[in-house]
C-alpha cells in the first residue's frame, strides 16, 4: 500500500518537502495543507514587491518558468494534493491522524504515515496601544504584501515608520523610501541596527548609508504607542513623536508551534520545535523544519534559530527524502546572511564578537579594509570585513562585512561560511584559496588579509583599534592623552595636521624610521593610513623601538569615513 | 647577531616573503635579489595593461596607495635591501652563500642563514621555425608588456594570432580584440580551450562568447611555423595559414629551477622544486614556493602545480614566517581559478571529470543551469555549473562554471573550493549554506541544485545528458533512433515541434501524466525544458511508468543555446 504523507504548512519548507517526497516515491499519497489560499510563495521577495523590483505579486507565487504554484500546479505538475484554506486543528499521534477544518467550516480527519510540520511563524506584534489602527502592518504573507502595496500606490502615504532595524525592517524601509519617496524612519530598541548579526562598527556603516539616502534611523529608542483615530497618524517613542501614515512592525517572529505543543512534541523553552539531524521531532513519524524549528548552530554546538527561506528549502528536501524511507541529514547551520542596503551589501556568517563572548568564547573582532579587486584594476571599491576569532584557540567563529551590492561581498562570506563547522583556525583564512584574477580579487585577497591581520593580532604583533573605538576616541580628542600619527603620504596627511596641529602629525611611513625622534612621547598614539596597511607597518617599526603604547586604526581612514567619522575636512 | 635572509627572485612570492620576514623579525638582514630591474609587480595584470583597463605600467608596480615598489621603497618602507639587475649564479649549500653577478659584471658572494628560491618560470617557447621573428611575444614580464603595448598603440598591428587557449591566451586575445580592434585568432592544439580546467561543455560556452565577439578560435590545430621576413607576417598551422602582424605565444611555462638543480635540491621529474608543507626544500635552510615549486594537490593528494599570483602571495607569507623562526604551514591547493571572458566569467576549482578519471576516480560531471538570483528578482541571469563527483564514494572532486562577469560565479566557486580538502560528499553541496537574499541568490540556490542533481544521479533517479552529448546527438538527429520530448509550455515548444515534426514533440510537463500514451515508444527519448527542472520531473514520471530509455538535457535549452546548439529557430 502506498504511504500517506501529510504536510502541514505550504510556504517554503512544506511545499519543498511535499514535492521531494513525491519525486522520491511516486506512489506516495502526498497532501499539502495550508490555512491560507496562497501557498508556495517567495516570502523573502515581499520587500522587493513593495519596492517594485518585483512587478506583480504573482511572480512570487510562480516558478522560474512562469507557472503559478496553485492547487492545480501541485496536482498536475507535482502530483501533490494541495488543500488550501484548510486548517489542521489537531494531531492524534496515537491514531496517526490529523483533524482538518475547511474554509467552508466542514471538518474531516486525515490519516498519515509520516507527518511534516511546516507551520512557520507569526510576526511578533508589540502589545502597544494603537496596534489595531488602520495602516499598521506586519510583513508575513502575501495578504500583507498586497495591502501595503495598495496603500503606497494610492499615494496617500507621505510618512512611514518602520519598527525594527533587522532584515525585514531595513528592506521595507528601503522599499518605501527609494521607490515611493515616502519619508521613512526606522526605530530600533537596541543600540544598533541588525543587532546580533553584525558589530556596532559595521552596523554604523550600514546606518550611514541608510541615512545618506534620507531614511532616519533612531536606535536605543522604544516605541510606546501608536497614535491615531481610525488610521495611525503617529508613533510615540520614549524620546519623540514621529508622524506616520503607515507603520511597519518588523520586530521578529513567534513560531507557530501550538499544534506541536498540544501534541506533546518537544519544544525549546523559546517555543521552537526540537528536531534531530534527520529533521525528526521527538515523535519519529513527525518531522519539522523551517521557521518553526530549531536546528544545531554549528559554531556553538547549541540549538539555534535560522528563519530563512534558504534554510527551509534545504531542510524541506531532507525531510522529503526521509519521509519516503531515506536517511538524509541536515547537520545544522551557521547563519549565513546578506541584506542589500541601497547600493551596499551587509553580510555575514557565524557569530559576532558580542554573541561569541556571550556564548563563552574569548572573542575579538578584527577589522580590515581593502579593495575588492586588484588595486590596479579599473573597477574596484574598498570593502570591509570583520573576522571574529577566539583568542585562546585561534578558532574562527564568524565573519561579517560591508561593501558594494555587487556579489563581491557574498563571494567572501560564502568562502568562509561552509568552513565554520570544521572549526578553522585563522591560518586557514590566511591561506584560503579564492578564485583569483584581477577583475575578481586581489592576489592577496581581503579575505587573506583578514586572516593575516587576525594572526598578527593573536601573535601580539598587531594592536588594532576598531572603528567604533576610534570614533569614541575622536569624540574625546581634546582630552590630551591621545595623539594621531598619520602614516599616509604628506599630501594626504598634511590637511589633517594643519587642522589639528596639537594632536595630529604627518610622518609618511617611508620616513618613519628616519624621523623616529619626532614621534610624540608620553601619549597614546593612534596610527592611521588609508586602509590600515602602512599604519600596521608603522606599529611594527615603533614596536622595534620599544614604543608600544599605540594602536592602529585597522580599517583605516577609508573605513572611518564610511563609518561616518567627521574629520571636518572636505575630503 | 641578526639573521640573514636572502631571497632570490622578487616578483610575487619573493617580495612577499622578504617583507613578511622583515615584519616578523625587524632585526633580520633581508636581501631581495632579482636579475630584472622591475620587481614586485602584478604580472597577472599584464593583459589588463594591454587592454587599457590598467592605464600605465607603473600601476602594476605600485601599492594601493600609489607608491612605486622600487629599490627605494623596499629599503625605506619595508627595510628590505633589494638588489635589482643582479643575478644569483650559484648556491653553495655547505658554505651557505650565494654567488651574485651585478649588472655591471662585478661579482660577489652573500652569506645566508635562510635562502628563499622564488625564481618563477620562463614562458615556454615552441621550437618553431620563425620563433625569433620580430613581433613574436611571450607574456612573462613588464618588458614584454611594454613591448606589446607599444606595438598595438602604434596602430601597425591589424591581425594577431594567439598561440594557446589557456588563461593568458584568452586574456590577451580579449585585450587585443576588444580594445584595439585587432583581428585576432586563437590556435589551441588541444580539442578545447582551457584544456584541463573545464569540461568540453563549459569550454564550448566560453568559446562561443569569444567567437561572438569576433575572435576566431581554432582548436585541435597545431602551429607548425611562424612565417615572415624580419617581422612575423603569418602563422602556419597543420590546417591553414593565418595572417599575423603579431604573435603571442601563451603555451605554458617552464620552471626556472636551474639553480636549485645545480645545488642538488630535490625537483620533480617535470622540473618543479619539491617542498614540504612548511615550504622547505630538501635542504631545510632553503625554502621555495610560487611558480617554480610544486605543492600538494589537496584533491588528489599528489604533487600539483598551481602557478598563480594568489598562491605565490600566500606561500610567500608562510615562508616569511618560517625563515624567521615560525612554523606556518601551507597545506596545498585545489586550483581555484577564474578568467574573465568579455562579459562572462569561466571559473572553477578542483578536478574536471577528465582529470579526475585520469587520476583514478570514477568521475562524472553533472551540469545544471539556473538563475544566479531569485528568479522573481529584477536583475538575474541564467548561469551554469558543473559538479565533478566520484561515483563510488559520492565525494565531490571539483566544480566549474560559466556565467556573467559579475562576482556571482566566483561566489559559488569560492563556497566549494575551501571545502574540497575536507572530502565533502554531494549532500554537503545540497545543504551548502550560502548567504541568501533575493538580490544575491535563490532560496534553493544553483549550488544546492547542483548538489541535488548530483545526488539524484548517484541515486539512480536522474539520467542527465551533458551539453556536449546533446550537441553530438542533435548533429545525428536524423538517424531515427532519438526523439526529443519538449516539456516546456506549449507556446515555447510548439515552434520546435512544427519545425521538426518527425523527431520533436511538445507535451508540457503538467500534461505528461495524462498524455502518457502519446510518448513515442521504442525511441531513445531526450527530455528538454528551459533549465532542466521540468525535464527531470518528466523523467521521474516516465520512470514511474517503467519508461527508462531516456535522458534529460541537464542544463536545458538555456544551456544548449549558450553552448551554441543551433535549433534553426530565431528564438
Amino acid at each position: 500500500m502506498s504511504r500517506r504523507i501529510v504536510v502541514v504548512g505550504g510556504v517554503a519548507l512544506g511545499s519543498k518537502a511535499a514535492c521531494r517526497a513525491k519525486r522520491v516515491d511516486p506512489e506516495a499519497d502526498v497532501y499539502l495543507i495550508d490555512r491560507d489560499e496562497y501557498i508556495s510563495y517567495g516570502g523573502c521577495g515581499i520587500p522587493f514587491y513593495i519596492s517594485g523590483d518585483v512587478s506583480d505579486v504573482s511572480e512570487l507565487r510562480s516558478t522560474s518558468f512562469h507557472m503559478l504554484r496553485d492547487e492545480r500546479f501541485f496536482l498536475k505538475d507535482k502530483g501533490v494534493v494541495a488543500l488550501t484554506g484548510t486548517e489542521v486543528t489537531r494531531i492524534d499521534r496515537q491514531g496517526k491522524t490529523v483533524a482538518i477544518r475547511r474554509k467552508d467550516g466542514t471538518t474531516d480527519t486525515l490519516a498519515y504515515d509520516k507527518l511534516v510540520l511546516a507551520t512557520g511563524t507569526t510576526p511578533r506584534m508589540l502589545p502597544l496601544p494603537g496596534r489595531d489602527l488602520e495602516n499598521v502592518f506586519t510583513v508575513a504573507n502575501l495578504h500583507d504584501a498586497l495591502a501595503i502595496k495598495e496603500k503606497v500606490t494610492e499615494g496617500s502615504i507621505g510618512k512611514a515608520v518602520v519598527v525594527g532595524g533587522g532584515f525585514i525592517g531595513l528592506e521595507m524601509a528601503e522599499a518605501l523610501a527609494d521607490m515611493w519617496e515616502i519619508e521613512t524612519s526606522i526605530v530600533e530598541v537596541f543600540d544598533q541596527i541588525m543587532p546580533g548579526f553584525v558589530s556596532p562598527s559595521l552596523a554604523t556603516m550600514a546606518r550611514k548609508t541608510i541615512e545618506d539616502k534620507g531614511v532616519r534611523v533612531y536606535t536605543s529608542e522604544k516605541v510606546e504607542a501608536l497614535v491615531g483615530e481610525g488610521a495611525v497618524s503617529a508613533v510615540k517613542t520614549d524620546k519623540r513623536t514621529l508622524d506616520a501614515d503607515m507603520v511597519i512592525m518588523a520586530v521578529g517572529v513567534v513560531p507557530n508551534t501550538g499544534l506541536a505543543k498540544e501534541a506533546g512534541l518537544e519544544v525549546t523553552p523559546q517555543g521552537w520545535i526540537v528536531v534531530n539531524d534527520q529533521m525528526q521531532t521527538s515523535d519519529p513519524d513527525i518531522y519539522s523544519g523551517g521557521d518553526c524549528a530549531a536546528v544545531k548552530n554549528l559554531v556553538t554546538g547549541e540549538l539555534g534559530y535560522f528563519p530563512l527561506g534558504s534554510m527551509a528549502n534545504r531542510q524541506g528536501r531532507v525531510i522529503g527524502t526521509n519521509v519516503t524511507g531515506g536517511s538524509a541529514r541536515f547537520d545544522g547551520a551557521v547563519g549565513s546572511f546578506v541584506v542589500k542596503i541601497f547600493d551596499n551589501a551587509l553580510a555575514g556568517a557565524g557569530l559576532t564578537a558580542d554573541r561569541a563572548s556571550a556564548a563563552g568564547f574569548d572573542a575579538v573582532g578584527i577589522q580590515v579594509a581593502q579593495f575588492d579587486r586588484a588595486h590596479f584594476y579599473i573597477e574596484k571599491e574598498v570593502i570591509f570585513l570583520e573576522l571574529v576569532v577566539d583568542e585562546k584557540t585561534r578558532r574562527v567563529l564568524g565573519i561579517q562585512g560591508f561593501g558594494g551590492k555587487d556579489s563581491g561581498m557574498v563571494a567572501r562570506i560564502n568562502a568562509v561560511a561552509p568552513l565554520l563547522k570544521y572549526k578553522p583556525g585563522v591560518e586557514e583564512i590566511s591561506n584560503l584559496e579564492l578564485a583569483y584574477s584581477p577583475p575578481f580579487a586581489s592576489a592577496m585577497d581581503i579575505i587573506n588579509a583578514l586572516g593575516n591581520a587576525a594572526s598578527n593580532y593573536l601573535d601580539g604583533r598587531y594592536r588594532p583599534m576598531t572603528m567604533e573605538a576610534f570614533a569614541a576616541c575622536w569624540e574625546n580628542r581634546s582630552c590630551g592623552d591621545t595623539f594621531f600619527l598619520d602614516c599616509r603620504a604628506n599630501a594626504d596627511a598634511q590637511p589633517f595636521a594643519d587642522k589639528y596641529p596639537e594632536i595630529w602629525k604627518s610622518i609618511p611611513h617611508d620616513q618613519l624610521v628616519d624621523r623616529m625622534d619626532e614621534v610624540p612621547k608620553g601619549k597614546k598614539l593612534v596610527l592611521l593610513c588609508n586602509t590600515g596597511v602602512r599604519s600596521y607597518e608603522a606599529q611594527l617599526n615603533l614596536n622595534a623601538k620599544g614604543i608600544t603604547d599605540n594602536v592602529s586604526a585597522g580599517a583605516g581612514i577609508a573605513g572611518l569615513k564610511t563609518w561616518g567619522v567627521d574629520f571636518g575636512l572636505d575630503k
